[in-house]
This record gives structure tokens, sequence and C-alpha cells, in this order.
């Protein structure tokens, strides 16, 4: 490490932040970090390496740019396409950090099953987060006489880029992120709850992988849906980024690493909620890997579920009737663990990589990471 | 007991119903318990035998009757009158059933502190409730440069007698009750959120109870507030009169008792955040001397603090300054858990005595507990 | 339920309760406090309203009284009468106040199961226990190549009758505990490891109850054993005989109270850990319920278990071999809840009826409840 | 913090590399990876780069190789070298994968606080390990009225290398371990509770190192030590050692990378109990960053507490004096969770550096990490 030349450092990065405006660069943003090469573990990923590989679940993302001071926004995760409330999933909440606004987490962990679409959003828009998927959630047909729902709601603190004063979502547009839900590729970076967010010092945003396990552990589908905006001694593939780059903890006595991460990770293995909370605790671990280090001031969360068909909980259940289930044992979900962990880090990455450089309030700038260099540390690493 | 001679009960609740539309009855409501003759346990009460008992405490209530429908409200309590956010208090959470969509939870139990007011109100109202605590939390003069507030948003489900899909609280309202908040007599029964709430099948309400340790034990006050919309097997100062009065669990199969009961636990001997959660893990052990069982659909919560000026935790403590504090060992908590016990048992039952008979939403209606009868089987009791 | 042969019933307690007047006080840790017209809620017992209704369920004592200062033992409970490593049940802990060495609780926190005998004994002989229940465990005909094994050891402190720094208890006698398991009737009071337990004041011991639901509610049974040594302000059937006895917390400012008890729950309900565990917790509520406060020093945890046999989680089970369930969901819990807290409340009653008075370590000496005198403030109050 | 001395460090670090091909392996075991060139993080070490850095802290180990089936042991650590019992030390447990038999854990998560020596040993000798720290308790001088101690005893199991079913500890050799406990530099490898163990199916063992925080951010020093008997994808200073060498999870899809890790952490730091847990929480994330992944079988626990010896809580606090202390608040505890972190991940590197080739039960054989070969890949990866 040498951390002498900053003369020279600061040098490239003005130029850097100069090029970042170029058009080309942005095709980073479609590249990710995999395809150019960045090693991420053992497990193989799904089709699309996103949450979405995980059959059945969807996407939303609302977007709020405007003007100098708005940089915000909603993103949505549907377990499944039909009625959540109807028809729950068996779900678990792991708690890496507390220092957040998570809504919804006691009744997710008394009774083990999610009801509702999660929403991610910013720390100060959760009231307008639980107002969207509860007005979303009484609104469905069959669900006419529900009087309860249980919204699960996500934050991190955009305050840096946006007037999150200001309180700019509306339950309304929590409802247009839902809505907006699909399957397929989703979106990274600048977009939707990862609009406004910062991660190790440079812009971050959404980010999801997925892994795949081979047929011989089972064959199942794990993803992970981040929204980064923490901080930490950034590593990638193993390699010291911040340290090179010179922005790590405390590197003036004065940097807290603060901020947060909301972590989302679904899967389509038969996994009961005990498990599933297992796999959530994993996902810190894959944050770990790059360099997080849970901040005091950072509200790390993680949410988990499986989308598996045959554990489903129906609302309507007749009283008496036993709920049937063929699910995975212990022993079984170590494969599973591991899959939680490579995704994480691997989700976070992607999440860096596709940011890109954003002006926002009172004219605060936040760069995109520096991709070429960190690739050329990465191939050497190899 | 004798469960045979149901037409003469029917008959008598009838007349009962009728009796409590009379209004010498109203009066009981202003007689609490305690001066009617009912024990609570051996530890003596604090002047008002309330929460506000806890010096500097405000409690709040806005109570929104309106129409055939809307039966619902907010309470507000502040644990003390300058800037909670500034000045945060100790404070922890212990979660009885977790069936319950409280916001706010993990923050308090990362960081062992209360930062804003705490709100009760209905199940389908928690959003209103975050916002205006929130917008409260960034208005108050030295807040200018908050981003990031975390409100503790408790409720209850009225929506047997309250049209609860109608979301009728706003932000406004909360904060109206968050403004009215003063020290002194707290308003019981159908008020705030206990508007339109149901105890044990009578009309259940907002109660509230102290207990003032003697000098040899500190000298400590303990003050509990609840909203109680529970079920279970009631019984007042060890008579079952629930099974007394005919109802009671699994009477005809059906019934399953479902309810919540939030409750807040306040104390201004020097207690430090662990101390709190093992005193709020206590009031359950209250709520089930009423004869509370917690059932499946209860959210039932515990909130605790101490208002001890010594425990404050400033928001802008400099960096690498040490906090100081004189708290209370742990061999010293035995008595403050009997007096978080002995208030919440008779809080609750001072729901019960002050809430009154009360129709509501599509015609329903709930009687108030017949005071009467019980009194006379207390009296017999003792 | 058929509450409707009253006269009869009320003949039959009438006679009990004279009966009870009569001389032989051993006879009295025969009769059982039920048998004497104690009422203990409104769900029907089962056949020996034993933790040994759960069928296949069996206990075992080891008593040791020696000399002037040996007054402890060990009590094991099997969940069912096979290899328990090999068929494990699934299992949880609740604990009510952390003040206790039960030694594991991670792992069955963590796993669901549990895989040995449960062992309950005096305080410093938990290594004893853990040894014995392990030996036992290693030389069981299938367990030839099992290297690890998670005991469940609880434990009261026994040392105000017992000479508990003397270590009395060996592998070998909690063995012998384990070895004379067996179904039937469960003899209570100062057998086991409740021999030298002293509870409110008066001696403790064992006691156990059950509940069997009615087939409506699904006609599982629920069977409690405690071990019981802790204090607070003793309340039977509503009475607070405390009070009445001029036994109760602080009375002199010094009496804290302190003291412990072990409370295992069993049923053949087919529930899975984590309803278990909202089972484990509202055993605390039925302890509240006979005045116990959870002292600072007392140690009370809940151990649930389901004998059900679907349920059994075999140790081989094949990698990737689905494991299948039949399962209640949450919404028919509340029944099993009610349960728990009745049977609890009625074996801590059960316990203290069935202990006789003892003298032990240093001449101390603790007296067995006054029965003849608690009996009758109970007739009053029914 | 000065970087800017690299080229002598650059100088020492290239000819430790060089001297690191020198033939004599045990040599190796004196030069710590740290020594070789391998860079951990960015804090600095305490002197040691040992748990004894903290001061006052004192570590023994009893080790136990005989004849050709017997490769076991025990660690001891004692927080302070005064009476545990009598002057108790805030402390805390996390759990990060309870598939363990930690005993004790109960107690120090209610109280606060850790009242004997922690024990390391294997998986069946945790009743001779309670055994040894409560007969070693009981007999301190002071103690001579103490009738309950919670000892705090962890394991790993060293079944493959060692006769683990033949319980070959003793409470005597346990006791051995905490007497010759003494200050200063700490064996690591195959030594104490890490004689027989097995990380990343390397040979394992113990490891400690520490970190010191620069004055402006307090100057408190932490130091963990470890007991690694773990699997997962095995990295080194982010090289990806395990895909390097052909040893990782599922690489056969039998290997299941169990096993389990014990951390213990150290602070001179004043911090309580609640901040101990997070502190305690961040070493799962030191862990991580080795590649562990936490899997099912595996037993990952850290406590963690602090020797501020204006923190310790005395056993005989006069009734109502109250406690007083100064301690750090949450702001301030980021930059001890990067040295929990940093010094985790550099411990576990030790004790792979530090152990060495071992054969044992039933013939069989764990070789040592091939030291040479990953110090070339860290070589070219900084």
């Amino acid at each position: 490490m040498n951390f002498c030349y900053l003369e020279k450092e600061e040098l490239r990065m003005a130029l850097l932040f100069f090029l970042s405006f170029l058009p080309s660069l942005s095709s980073f943003s479609q590249t990710r970090p995999r395809e150019l090469g960045v090693p991420f573990g053992i497990l193989p990923t799904g089709p699309l390496n996103a949450i979405t590989d995980v059959n059945g679940l969807k996407v939303g993302h609302f977007t709020k740019v405007e003007g100098e001071n708005i940089r915000t926004g909603v993103t949505g995760i549907l377990p499944h396409g039909g009625n959540l409330f109807q028809e729950k999933v068996p779900g678990a909440i792991f708690v890496g950090n507390g220092f957040g606004k998570l809504a919804g987490v006691t009744q997710v962990q008394e009774l083990g099953t999610i009801e509702s679409p999660i929403i991610l959003t910013n720390t100060l828009s959760v009231a307008a987060g639980i107002e969207g998927a509860v007005r979303y959630s009484l609104a469905r047909p069959g669900n006419e006489n529900v009087q309860s729902v249980n919204a699960l709601v996500g934050e991190t603190n955009d305050g840096y880029l946006n007037d999150i004063r200001g309180m700019h979502i509306s339950p309304d547009e929590v409802i247009q992120a839902i809505e907006s839900a699909k399957p397929g590729a989703v979106a990274e970076g600048n977009v939707g709850a990862g609009t406004g967010t910062v991660c190790f010092g440079w812009k971050g945003g959404i980010g999801t992988s997925s892994r795949k396990l081979p047929e011989s552990l089972g064959g199942y589908t794990v993803g992970v849906l981040v929204q980064t905006n923490f901080g930490g001694n950034l590593q990638i593939a193993g390699v010291p980024v911040g340290e090179k780059l010179g922005k790590y903890p405390f590197k003036d006595a004065l940097e807290k690493s603060d901020g947060s991460c909301m972590i989302v990770v679904a899967t389509d293995a038969p996994v009961l909620e005990r498990n599933l909370e297992r796999m959530a605790q994993r996902a810190m671990m894959g944050l770990a890997k790059t360099g997080g280090i849970a901040s005091n001031g950072s509200g790390d969360y993680v949410i988990a579920f499986s989308t598996n068909e045959k554990l489903r909980v129906p609302y309507s259940n007749p009283s008496q009737a036993l709920l049937t289930a063929e699910f995975l044992g212990n022993d079984d979900m170590t494969a599973l663990f591991l899959a939680v962990i490579e995704a994480t880090e691997e989700a976070i990455v992607n999440s860096l990589f596709a940011a890109e450089t954003m002006t926002g309030k009172d004219g605060h700038g936040v760069e995109a990471l520096p991709k070429q260099e960190v690739l050329t540390w990465i191939k050497n690493n190899k």
C-alpha cells in the first residue's frame, strides 16, 4: 500500500470525474462486473444473475429525480404475482445493525410469514411506504374484509444527495413502484430506492445477483437485491480497493463510514422461516466481504423469504386444518448459506458498478467508482 | 361455577345493557376500581395513580368519534417536555406477542434510546402515526438539520367498532395528540387510542396506574399506560370474572380472544436499557394476572423508558466524550419488577372500569363491564 | 365441554373440602388441589393431570436425602421412549429471566430440535447433568459414532436446604434418573430436582398438570412439569395467599423473592418450533398467575417440545431428502396457549400442595404451605 | 497513522518473504503472517498483536497429546487477574450459528456480566469445563459463601483427530489451564483448545490478534482469540486460497464445511454490555472475510467483554447503591467495530499459519496450510 502519492491520485480522480460525464462511460453500467472478469466465488449464477431468477418474483422501481434537490425513489419486491395477503410466503428478518426504521419486523418474526410487497425507500418516507403498501393490499380483489396488513418497509438515508426532509415520496408513488413490478432483468444503480444512495464513498444504488445450486445440491435458486448506502473499507474480489483509492474509514479521524444497507434474499428452495432467518444472517457475511463494517449509524437489515409454492400459508385456512409442508432440513442448508454470501457480495459490487456519478442537493456530488482501475487490480489477483 | 342458568344471565345482561345508558352509571368512570375497593397488590400508588406520576411525563389524547362508523383516536406519550431528539431517554421494547405493527422497534433495541414521542393509534393508521411523529420532530427548534427520526408507533385493531379501512387518522391529528400532551390526571376509557377498543369482550380503552416504591427501596415511581384491546379469561383481583359472566375463550369453540395490548412503562428510576427491557418483560406478567392469554392474533408490546435526567443521551455528544451514568444494578431491580406487574394489572382493570358502552361501525355494540356485579364478587374475595 | 353436572360436582367438592381438614397431613400430598376443590381455569385436564398425559413421555426422579445436609436430586424427562438423538423432537426455549445456568439453549434455538433427555437438578450440578446426559446418549445403541450431543440441563438453587457447594450429584445419578423414567403418575413435591427447593417462602418441589383440549379444538394434550424454587406474592386460584399469610416480597425490605423456576411444556399437538417457542412464552403467564414476579435472581426458563410422531427429525436424513410435516398454523395456537397457562399455574400450585415440611443444611427448615387455611379462603372466592 | 515509510517496510517485507522459503518449517510457527507480509486492514496492532495486549488479561493453555488418539486441550481466558466473581466484567455474547454447546449464555445476556474464567475445550468436555470453572471459582478466597457460578464454556469438535468420545479432559485439567494463565505472548496453533482442530480443511488451532486505535479515536485496544475449527472457501488477505488450492465447499458435493469457531473479544475501552454485543456481532464479519460461511453444523459464538476497571460490577454492591460508569456512546463504536473485524480476520489466519501438520485418532492426518504458496499469491494482490 502506498498512500504517499496523493497529488497524483487527486489528479487522476479529477480526470475520472470529468470522464464520467462522457457518454461512452455509461456503457459500464450495462456491463456487469462478472462480465468484466470480476470473480465472485464458486457457485454459478442464475440466467439473469438477478433476484428475478427466483421464479415468479417481480421487482418494480419508482425513480424521482426532480430539480436540483430531489434524488430518491422506491423499489418494490413482490415475492409472487398473486394475492400476497391471501397466500403468504414464509419469511424472516435478520437485523445486522438496527439503526434503521424497517417497519413490519416483529410480525414477520412472530408469525413467520410475509403478507405484503416489500418496499424500499428513503428514511423519512417509511410512512408513505407503509400507507402505499397498505392501500395497495386493501384494494386487492379478495381483500375486501381485511382490516390488518403488515407492511414491510425498509429504508436507507439518501439525505446527502436528496432533500430527504422534504419527504418527497407519496403513497401513490409507492403504489406505482409496486404496480410496475415485473419479472426479468432488474435495473441497477441510480434507480428506485437506490437513486440517491452512497456506498463506500462512491455512488451506490440498487444491485442484484443470484446463485443456482447444482442439481446434486438441490438445484435451487437464491436471489439477492440490495440498496447500498453504507461504508467501510471497500474490497472487491479480495482487492483492497478502499485502501488503494484512499477512501477508507477514519482516514482523517472524521469519516465514520455510516449509512445503511437493505438486503432482500429470495429463494425457491423449500425453506421454512427458521432456516430463512439463518440464510438472512449469512447475507451480512457477504456484506462483510465487500468491506462493510456495519458502522454504528448503519441500518443493515436482511429480509428473506421462500417463494416455494408448497410452503404458502393461506390466510383462510379452516380452523384445525393442518398445514402440510415439504421442506429442507438443517443439514441441507449450507449450500444455500454459501449462495446467500456469494450473491450478496456480488449484488453490492453490482450496485457500485452500475451507479453513475450524481450531483444533487446543495450541489453535493458523489462520483461513480473508478471501474477501470479496479478492474486492473482485480486482474492481478486472480 | 354454574353455566346452566343462561336464560337468567341473558336477562340480567339485557337489563344491564339498558341500565348502561342511564346517566348515573357514567359516574363509575370517574370512580376508579381502587377507590371502589378493588385490591391490587402490595405497593402504594403515586398521587395520581397514573403514568404521569413519573415526573415530567406528558400524555395527550386525540379522540375521533364521527357519524356512525368512526370510533378511533391517537394517544401520545412524551417521556419529557424537552426536545426528545436532542435529549434521548434510555428505552427498551419487549414483544409479548408480535402480531402487530409497532414501528421503531429495532432501533430502540439496537441503540437503547427513544428519541420521539410514543404514539398509539389503530392498526391501519401507523403510517399516519409515523408521519405525524416525524413531522413533529423535524419541526422542533434545534432539529433543523435532523434527517433521521425513529418514530415509535404502536397500535391495536379497533375495526369492530371503527371503520378502520377508512384510515381516518391524519398526521395532523397525530400532531394534535402530541401537542395536547400534558402532565396531571390522564383520561381513561373511550379516549384517544382507546376510543374503539374491546377487551375481554367488554369495552376496553385507555387505562393507567402507578406505583411508588418505599424509600427503603429507592422511592422510585413506575407508571404504566395501556391501550386494551385483547381477550382471554378475565380475572379481576383474583375473581374469575370471565367465567362468572360467561365470557371466556372458546366458550362456543369460535371465540378466539384475539386483539392486542399496547403497554407503556415509565419510571424515574435510574435504569439503563438492559434492565428496562427486563421491566418491560414483566408487564406481560401483569397482563397475565388479568386473564390475558396473548392469543395468536394479539399484538402485545411493552415499551419501557426511564425519564431520569442523569441518563439522558445527548444527540450531539462530542466524539470520544464519555457518557457518565449512575444507575441501579441488577440486584435492585426486583422491586421495580413488582411495581410493573402491579401497575400493569391495575391499568388494565382501570381501562375496563372507565370504558363505557359504545355502538359504532355497522351497528356493532360493545357493553361496558358490569361493574356492580364484579365489585360484589371482589368484596367476597378479600 | 359440559359444565352442567355441577350439582354432582359441587357435592363432591364439598365432601373433599371437609375431608381436607382431616389431620393426616401426609394424605395431603396424595390429594391434589384440584381434588380439594381448587379451581384452575376452564379447560379439562388429561386423565393423570400430569405431563405424562402426553403420550409416550416418561419422567424419572433421583432423590438424594442424606444426613443433615444433602437435600437434592435430579429429574429427567424423556420426550419419547426411543432413541432421542436419532429421532429428535421439535423443541424451543423461552427465557423468562436468564439468571440461571440452563445448558443447551442455543442449539435448540438454532436447530429447532431436542436430541437428549431433559435434565433438571441443582445449580452447581449442571456439569454432572451434562456429563450424565452425554454419557447416556453416547451409550445408546445406534449412537456408536455420535461425537456431539446437546444436553439440555436446567437447574434451580436448593442451597438453603442443601449443601449445594458439595456438588453431591454424580453423572451416574443423573443416568439413574433417566433410566428410571416411566410413563404414568408423576411423584410431586420433595422429589427429584424438587427435593430441596423453596417456593414463595414455603416448601416447593416438583409439580405437574395437563390440559386436554376438546375435540373441536383438536383434542390435543398439553402437559407441564415444574421445579418450583421462586418467590413473589403468592396467589392461588385468585386468592392473595401471600398477603393473607404475611409472606410477600419486601415485607421487611430485605426479602427479595429470589429463586428460580424450571418449566417443561410438552404436547402431542403437531406444532413446529416457532409456535413451540410461543407456547413456552405463555408458561411465564401461568407462573405470573401464581404471583411469581421473575425477580432479578430468578432463573426462569421454559422448555417446550412436541412429541408428535410425524414431526420427528431423523438424525440420518439423506442429503436433499425433504422433510415432510403436517402441523398447526398460527391461527390454531390460541387454545394451546391457554392450555399452557392453565397447566403451568396448576403445576406450580400442585408442587406447593405436594411438598412437605423439610429441614436440611445448617438446620434450616422450610414449612409446607398451610393448606387448610388456603382452602378455606379459596372456597370463599368461588 | 503514518503510512509513508514504505521503502523501509517494503524492504523488510521482501526480506521476510524470501526468508519464508527457508526449509525449517517449525520456524513458520514462530513467524506470524503479518511479519511475512500478509496485510490485514488499516488499523495498527498492539505490541504483541495478541488478546493479551488488553491490559491485565491472561491466557492459559492445557494441551493433551497422548498416544495415537488423544489430541485435545483446554484454553482459559481470565479477563482480569483478580476475583472475577467478586468483580464481574461487563460482557455479551453473539451467536453466529448456534450449533454448539456454549454454556452460560443466557445469564450473560440477562445480567450483562461475566463472572468466571472463559473456558474453551472440545464438544464433549463442556461438563468438565463447567465443573473445573465452578470448582475454581468456589475455591477462590472471598467466595466461601458463593452458591451459584455462571461458567462460560465454549467448544469446538476435535473428533476427527481426537478420541472425543473418550471425554479425556478432567475438571482438574481445566483448572490447570486457568491457573497457568498469564499475560504476555500467547501460544498459537496446536495448543490448548486448538490442539486437534481443523480449519478450511487444513490444521487449525488457537490464533490471536489485536488492534490499537489511534489516540484520536480513543487509543483503546481490542484483542481477539479464536479456536478455529470451521470451513468455507478460504480467503487470505483477499486471495481466494481455497479455490487456488482446490479445497472449497461442495467440491465433491459432499464436503459440508462444517465445524465451529469460538471467538473471544476483549477490550479495555469503556463499553457496556449492549455495545459489547454489537462488537461481538462484528467478529462474525471478520470470520466472513476469511471465507467462513457459518455452515449448518458450525457452532460459531463470540464472547465479548470489557476489562475497563471503572466498569467492574461488584458482587457485593450495597442495596440501593447506584453503580457509576463512564462509557462510550453509540457514536464512538464504529472504530471498535472495525478493530474487531480486522483482529478477528487476522487471528483466524494466525491460527492457520501457526498450526502444524498433525496425525491423530484412527491414523487421521491433517496438513498444515501450505504457507509458501499462499504467501506468493498474496504478494501479487498487494
